[in-house]
């Protein structure tokens, strides 16, 4: 009988993150909005994000942003909570996130 | 005899420039390289922009970054002109234009 694990998260190290595919995860919508969130919120488990898609297009926005090296998921339990890398960013691109984030809406 | 007139350009303003758009014209490797290359040397003629790719691409992507509000493209004569639009862009996202342009590459 097949049994059905999670998938390991994959993240960039801090070197290895590349501005296209950070620029590529942020211009869309939906991910602008998950990063706002997380960027007011702190630490946010999947469910808690306010976002109107189906759960299986925030799996792939989440993903998208996770792979560019925009935000780190941890697993707790049967919850995943989800965290922007200020830091990573704000060292590799200063500037960057703050500008995107003070943008007008 | 069809006659071929060159289409005019259009622009957003200063406030109808959003950040999603400008985010999507900058994840592109070509786009984000003449950006870089508008930004260094200032006003450029397209055919002196330094891109390996075709001339209907480069038609194309100087388009992307038009309409998104990026750039500013003037004709004079048989030459068309492309600039940064750096103060629309530093007065709307501060930090986000520099913090591009510093990336690590």
């Amino acid at each position: 009988m097949p049994t059905e694990t999670a998938p390991a998260y994959t993240y960039p190290d801090r070197d290895e993150i590349r501005i296209e595919p950070v620029l590529h995860a942020l211009a869309d919508p939906v991910r602008l909005q998950i990063v706002r969130q997380l960027a007011d919120g702190g630490e946010c488990a999947c469910g808690n994000l306010d976002v109107r898609v189906s759960k299986s297009t925030l799996t792939h926005h989440l993903r998208t942003l996770r792979e560019a090296g925009v935000i780190m998921g941890r697993q707790q339990g049967t919850a995943r909570y989800n965290s922007l890398r200020r830091e990573d960013l704000d060292a590799l691109f200063p500037g960057l996130l703050n500008g995107i984030l003070n943008a007008p809406r």
